[in-house]
C-alpha cells in the first residue's frame, strides 16, 4: 500500500489559523489559547508522543489577527522552530513556580483588546492541559479580560477536513480493512483475546500506521456486553463472537471502526441480529448526504434497530465525527442538529443488544460528499467473518 | 521472557485507598474526585484505551472513610462492574446537557462533611480529565464545600511502589533492554528514523509490551538538538548519533529509557562526551540511596556533566519518578527536595551539549532500596553501539 503524504504545506496551516480567526470574530473573542495535543498538533503540525509526561504544559496563542504565538518548554524550542510557527518562545522547564504562567500571561495581555474575552478548552469534549490552578493564576493576572470557553471555536474549525486531511484517514481505513480482513485467517479457537488483539496490533504497524492508540475487544457467546475494554486474557471459544474495535493513526489522523469474527458458526438469533445491525449500517450510509443532521443518522439506523427488536444499546450514540482524534464531534443521536456538509468523515456505528448481555455492534467511516458519501473503510462482509 | 503477573488482587485497591485516605486526612478533605486514566486505574485497575475518546467524562468519588464510588457512563457500566468496585453508577452517555454533573453533584453532597473540602485533580502534573465549565457546575451547586486542589495526595500515594507494581516495571524494562540489544543488528545506514522506530516498536510488541505508547527519536552528526520529536524520514547517514527514548507498556506500567547508536563510528568529541554522560548515570545511580533527595540526585550527575565541558542541557532536569506515567514526579532537579524510600521507581537520565546543537543523553530505570538501587534497565554499555 503507498503511504499518503506526511505533514502539511504552510498554506494549510495558515488558512486553519485565518479559519479559526474567523470563527473567533463570531463568538467574540480577541484570543485563543490552545493546551491540548489534537489541537496543538492542528495548529502548530508539531507531532510528538511526549504528551505522554504531564510534567511540562505547551501552549499556542492564536491572536485576532496574525500569526500564532508558541510557547513550549525549552526541550520543545528546536522542534518547534522547524514548524510554521515563527514566534515560540520557551522557558526552563520543569520549573514547577512558574511553568509558563508568566509567559502565557504576558502573550494574553498584549493581544488587542476588542473584547475583553479569550477563548480556552474548557467545554465540550475538550481537556485544558495544564494544572487548573495555574490557568487560575494567569486569570488573576489578566486585568480586564475574560477566560471563556472557546471549545465551539475548536470544533467548528475541525469539523470539516481538508482534502489533505481526508486523503489521510482514508489511508489509515484502508490498512486497517486490508488488516481486519487478513486477520480471518490469523484467528483459531483457543486463542486469548489479548493474543489476537497482540497480533492486530503489530500487523497494523507492519501495514504502515504510525501508532495503534486504541484496541479494544470482547468476546463472547453470541455477543458481547460492552465494546470498550482492552482485550483479556479469555480464551475465545467456538460460539462466541469476537468484536475488535481499533483506531490506528497515519500522520496523525485516527481510523476508528470494528469487526466481528464468528467462532464455529453463528445460531440463528445471532445471525438475524447481525444481519439487521448490518442493514442499519447501510441506512446509515445512506442518509449520509448533506443537508442530513446527525440526528437524522441516528433515526435512520434506530428504525432499523427497533423493528429488528433492539432491546438496549448502552453506547448512547450510533457514530460520530473521526480526524485527529478518535472521537469527534458530532454525536449521531437525537438532539445533535449538527448539518452534514462535504468534508465532514464520521463513523456510521449502529449496536444492538438483541437478548440481555448479548450486543452486536458495527462500524464504518465515510466522507461527506456532494451526493453520496464516500466509504473510507471495506465494507464489512453481509455474512460475519467465520473461523 | 515469562509475563509477570497481571491485575492486582483486592487487597492491593483496599490499601491503596487506605493510603489515599490517611493522606487526605492530613490535607483535611472530606474526599477525593478522581477523573484522569492513570489515577482512575490506579484506584479501579480498569484498563481500557477508550480515554482516547474525549466525549465522555468517568469519575471516581473516594470518601474520607468506606470504599470508592465510580460514575461512569452508561457504556462502562458492564466493565468497571468487573472491577473491584462495588458502588458503579451509571448515566445515558453521552448527553452534553448533563453528562455526569447530576451524579457527581449527588456523590459529592452526600459525602459526610467534616472539613467542607474535596480534593481534586488541579494542580501540579495533573490534568483535570472533564469539562472545565462541567467542574464549575458542580462547585455552583455544592453548597458549603470547595473543591481544592487534591493533586498532592494523588502523588504522594502513587510516591511508593509496592512490589506487585514494581514487577510490572521490572518485566517491561527487561522487555525493553532486551529488544534495544536486539536493535543494534537490526539497523543498518541508509534507513530512516521513522523506519527504525517503527521496527522497534513491532518488536517490543512481539516481546510482549503491552502497548507503547511512547517512541521519540532522533539523528544528527556526532548527537542531537531534541529528543522528543517523533521520528522523521531523514535517513540516518555515517557519522549520526541515533538515539531512542521509549516508554512502552506492561499492565499499565512503563519502562522509560533510551539507547544511542553510532552509525559508522563516533569522533572523538562525541566519544569523549558519551564516556561524561554514562560516567553521571554511573554516579547517578550511586548516589540514588534512601535519605538523599531528587536533588542530590542532579547533585551527583550533574558534577560529572560540568567537569565535563557541559555547555547546555535543555531536558531541564536529570531524571524522574516512573510508574503508570511515563514521568512521575519527583525531578532530580535543584529546589526538589522529595527524600528517596524504598519503593520509589525513578530514571536516572544525564544529559548534556557538548557542542552547540550536540547533546547525548542516557537513561537507566531503578528502584530505590536499603542500601543500592536495583537496576531495572540491562545498563546501557560503557562504549556505545555502533552500526
Amino acid at each position: 500500500m503507498n503511504a499518503a503524504a506526511r505533514g502539511f504545506p504552510r498554506d494549510e496551516f495558515e488558512s486553519r489559523c485565518a479559519h479559526l480567526q474567523k470563527i473567533m470574530a463570531a463568538y467574540e473573542l480577541d484570543g485563543l489559547l490552545v493546551t491540548a495535543p489534537p489541537n496543538f498538533r492542528y495548529i502548530t503540525g508539531f507531532d510528538t508522543e511526549f504528551w505522554e509526561s504531564p510534567t511540562r504544559p505547551w501552549f499556542v496563542v492564536i491572536p485576532a489577527d496574525g500569526l500564532p504565538v508558541a510557547i513550549v518548554p525549552e526541550l520543545g524550542g528546536p522542534a518547534l522552530s522547524r514548524t510554521w510557527i515563527d514566534d515560540v518562545r520557551v522557558w526552563p522547564a520543569p520549573r514547577p513556580e512558574d511553568d509558563g504562567v508568566t509567559l502565557l500571561t504576558e502573550a494574553l495581555s498584549a493581544l488587542p483588546k476588542r473584547f475583553g474575552r479569550v477563548g480556552a478548552e474548557l467545554g465540550r469534549e475538550q481537556v485544558l492541559r495544564m494544572p487548573a490552578i495555574d490557568l487560575d493564576r494567569v486569570r488573576q493576572n489578566l486585568a480586564g479580560t475574560e477566560i471563556v470557553d472557546g471549545s465551539p471555536v475548536l470544533w467548528q474549525a475541525r469539523l470539516v477536513k481538508s482534502e489533505a486531511e481526508i486523503e489521510r484517514i482514508a489511508h489509515v481505513c484502508d490498512l486497517a480493512s486490508v488488516g481486519f480482513e487478513s486477520l480471518e485467517s490469523k484467528l483459531t479457537a483457543g486463542i486469548s483475546v489479548r493474543e489476537a488483539c497482540r497480533r492486530f496490533r503489530i500487523d497494523l504497524l507492519e501495514r504502515g500506521a504510525d501508532a495503534v492508540p486504541f484496541m479494544a475487544a470482547a468476546a463472547g457467546p453470541g455477543g458481547y456486553d460492552e465494546i470498550i475494554s482492552a482485550p483479556g486474557d479469555r480464551p475465545i471459544e467456538n460460539g462466541d463472537i469476537l468484536i475488535i474495535d481499533t483506531g490506528a493513526t497515519y500522520d496523525g489522523y485516527f481510523c476508528d471502526f470494528d469487526r466481528n469474527f464468528a467462532f464455529g458458526g453463528l445460531d440463528d438469533s445471532a445471525r438475524r441480529a447481525h444481519e439487521i445491525v448490518w442493514e442499519a449500517t447501510e441506512a446509515g450510509i445512506a442518509a449520509a448526504r448533506p443537508g442530513a443532521t446527525a440526528a437524522d443518522l441516528w433515526r435512520a439506523m434506530n428504525a432499523v434497530l427497533e423493528k429488528g427488536g433492539a432491546i438496549g444499546n448502552n453506547v448512547g450514540r450510533l457514530g460520530h465525527g473521526l480526524g485527529l482524534q478518535l472521537t469527534e464531534p458530532p454525536s449521531n443521536r437525537p438532539g445533535d442538529e449538527t448539518k452534514l456538509v462535504p468534508g465532514m468523515v464520521m463513523t456510521i456505528e449502529p449496536g444492538m443488544e438483541y437478548a440481555p448481555g448479548k450486543m452486536i455492534v458495527h462500524e464504518e467511516n465515510l466522507v461527506i460528499r456532494e451526493g453520496p458519501a464516500q466509504l473510507l473503510t471495506r465494507r464489512a462482509p453481509r455474512a460475519m467473518w467465520t473461523v
